[in-house]
């Protein structure tokens, strides 16, 4: 088996300042690759310590990814480090100097001399462009081994990796040229723990299938993933597995693939042609925030009302005043008539509401923190659904959000459900 | 300067299943007792890989802490590999085997006797009591160097470190009870490699003043840091270095140490007993989700609109049809409108409204996208921004968002701007 190693190099990682996303991002990559990582190694922007570094992930592995201190900053040595340690001096890639100047104009971003560094490569290098960044990434080799490095910043690692790394390093390892295929559920409502207890006896293992699970707050993701000779053995493996997962875990499933929660649903919402309105209490706007990260999203959303007072319930929703003082702004009649009151003067086909208490302050004993109504309006009936949600502010914020375009996401596919 | 080595043991983070917590909180704690972190590790539950970490970490350190594999299945084996790398045997501790027992008969759980393998120590190890789980922690030593271990569960690392494994280094580093002290500045609208530039003649390496410079989009955060014999000489190395900072960055400065900018803008508006209501568009809700990630955002916040429809920027705002027709939706009047209208139908003392498109569509040449009009009404004035924002939808907005708040704090510490 293939045998790679991770180095991550940064003062803010062996300072504690950030804790490193990308060692296990990169591990994850390798092991859907079928190679093994032996060891995943952090050490700050030193020579010396790049350079001891690099010499123990050599001595153990064919390969090794690094990422970190690519950037145009004094403190990013990584370059001028490898090139130092594999002998090679520094010569300057005119193509890739160019696309850094051409960002800047782009962006509008004061040009200083500084950047150049960022086109400055070891001799020989491989250079892995950076489609989203001034930082590109290269490879070199030695003795048969190969070095990749890529920037730090996640979400350049993140696309780096599948495009400019694993292809290069496929051609390297062909032996391995297995055919590797993944399967993902995305999952809500469930704690890790039980859904490994749930999987315990799918035997998938005997299916020849591996499984991974990834907590992603508030969801958890399955992979699923097949290692065969041929395309045709992977989907039948992972069409088979599949099956026990959803005979497991269906009702928990809420995605598959890549999809997100508010992609699903505004691909629903444009196929049926309805309009939709949202109000939010404890969620403030990060309903709509999700909904209007969908390009297009305006061709579904017509408005959004943060109804955080009690004045702009009643005045945004024409939620009755008497309503809130008998029942509370936190309750299923509140609930109910502001998803009712939104579509209303809205004149969309669908209303959604929250309204709920976030903390840390706020909660009583009859509605402690966390307590949260979700409704749904669609003019001839009203959903809505109780939670009692266990977490800190920012995540009873995104708790009760998923749980409103969850609410929303199984109206659209039929499946409604109402305990309020 | 000390120097230690943290190494993490375990399956699940060398095939990425999960991401690593316990490096940087080590990394963190150990920064703050002023010792250096030379090398991260991490490795699989293999007792090779296991003998080979410590050999490269014990030799660059005078400690090494590690975590994980201390529990009782199987494939938890750190202990029998440190001892054996070491040349120890594993004798039975019988007072941490009476206290797992106890833990089993109190938690009713039953009992299986693999759970006595958590009582095996290395001969002559010091013990690390584990106060809340049942894998207790160990250290031992060799040529004057110390190796402690604790558990990989998050909870139980977090709590032992503290009370186990940083006593008993106070006690083997004596010497090196050095201050330390940080001071964070947190900047917008500059490119990390002009901050750089920036602060390149600033000379705080000649003041003794490490920095470092911190990603976080769309904000830099810039940390300075001062080691020193005492508190005092610290705080005035660091005045000396902030002053520098400020004089260089100072308009780009929005933030120092931990505050967010959501934060300040919550204690400005609480201070001067202001009251504010927010119309988004392109934002899409993101301004009030931040400011509503403020413990009692309800004492300011009276509501927020997403305006995504001409018909609701009209029926929610009272931004006259005209204006859109004349000017369009995004535009400086339509921002100024927007403004002024959720002011006076929120009752608010502020108003603030954006108004721009996020992309990737919906752009002109006139307009292309991520053009963004920021307003800020306070029924003397209105303020408008011009913003010319050059990312993806998801950064556009993000951008939008902060851009939006900046102008709400400069409004409230008298710093008022106008361009529109």
């Amino acid at each position: 088996m293939v045998k790679i190693g991770i180095l991550t190099i940064g003062n803010e990682l062996t300072t504690g300042r950030i804790q490193d996303a990308n060692s296990a991002l990169i591990a994850r990559a390798m092991q859907e690759q079928g190679w093994a990582v032996a060891a995943m190694l952090s050490v700050g922007d030193d020579d010396g310590d790049i350079h001891n570094a690099l010499d123990f992930l050599l001595g153990r592995t064919e390969a090794v990814i690094a990422t970190g201190g690519l950037g145009p900053t004094a403190d990013d040595i990584t370059t001028a480090a490898i090139a130092k340690a594999f002998g090679l001096s520094l010569r300057m890639d005119d193509s890739v100097l160019a696309h850094v100047r051409d960002l800047f104009a782009k962006r509008r971003l004061l040009w200083t001399d500084n950047n150049a560094k960022q086109a400055l490569f070891p001799e020989g290098a491989e250079i892995i462009a950076n489609p989203t960044g001034t930082a590109a990434g290269f490879a070199v080799r030695r003795e048969g081994k190969i070095v990749a490095v890529i920037p730090g910043v996640p979400a350049e690692a993140r696309r780096m990796l599948p495009e400019g790394v694993i292809p290069l390093f496929r051609k390297e390892f062909p032996e391995t040229a297995l055919h590797i295929e993944t399967s993902t559920f995305k999952l809500f409502g469930l704690p890790e723990a039980a859904v490994d207890a749930a999987m315990a006896d799918a035997g998938l293992a005997s299916l020849g299938i591996g499984v991974g699970f990834y907590p992603n707050f508030p969801e958890n993701h399955l992979v699923l993933t097949a290692r065969t000779a041929t395309p045709e053995e992977a989907s039948e493996k992972l069409l088979a597995a599949g099956a026990r997962v959803e005979e497991r875990l269906g009702k928990h499933i809420f995605a598959h693939g890549q999809e997100t929660l508010e992609a699903i649903v505004a691909r629903m919402l444009s196929e049926k042609r309805l309009s939709i309105a949202v109000a939010e209490s404890c969620t403030g706007g990060l309903i709509t925030d999700r909904l209007t990260d969908i390009p297009g999203s305006s061709a579904f959303l017509e408005r959004g009302v943060v109804t955080y007072s009690n004045e702009a319930k009643i005045a945004l929703l024409g939620v009755p005043e008497a309503v809130i003082a008998t029942h509370g702004a936190v309750s299923a009649e509140t609930a109910r008539l502001m998803a009712e009151g939104v579509r209303r003067l809205a004149g969309t086909g669908l209303g959604l509401a929250v309204t709920g208490i976030a903390g840390p302050s706020g909660g009583t004993e009859a509605k402690p923190v966390g307590t949260v109504y979700v409704a749904l309006a669609d003019g001839e009936k009203t959903l809505c659904r109780h939670y009692a949600l266990r977490w800190d502010r920012r995540r009873n914020k995104i708790a009760a959000a998923q749980t409103a375009l969850l609410m929303l996401l199984r109206y659209l596919a039929g499946d409604v459900g109402d305990d309020g």
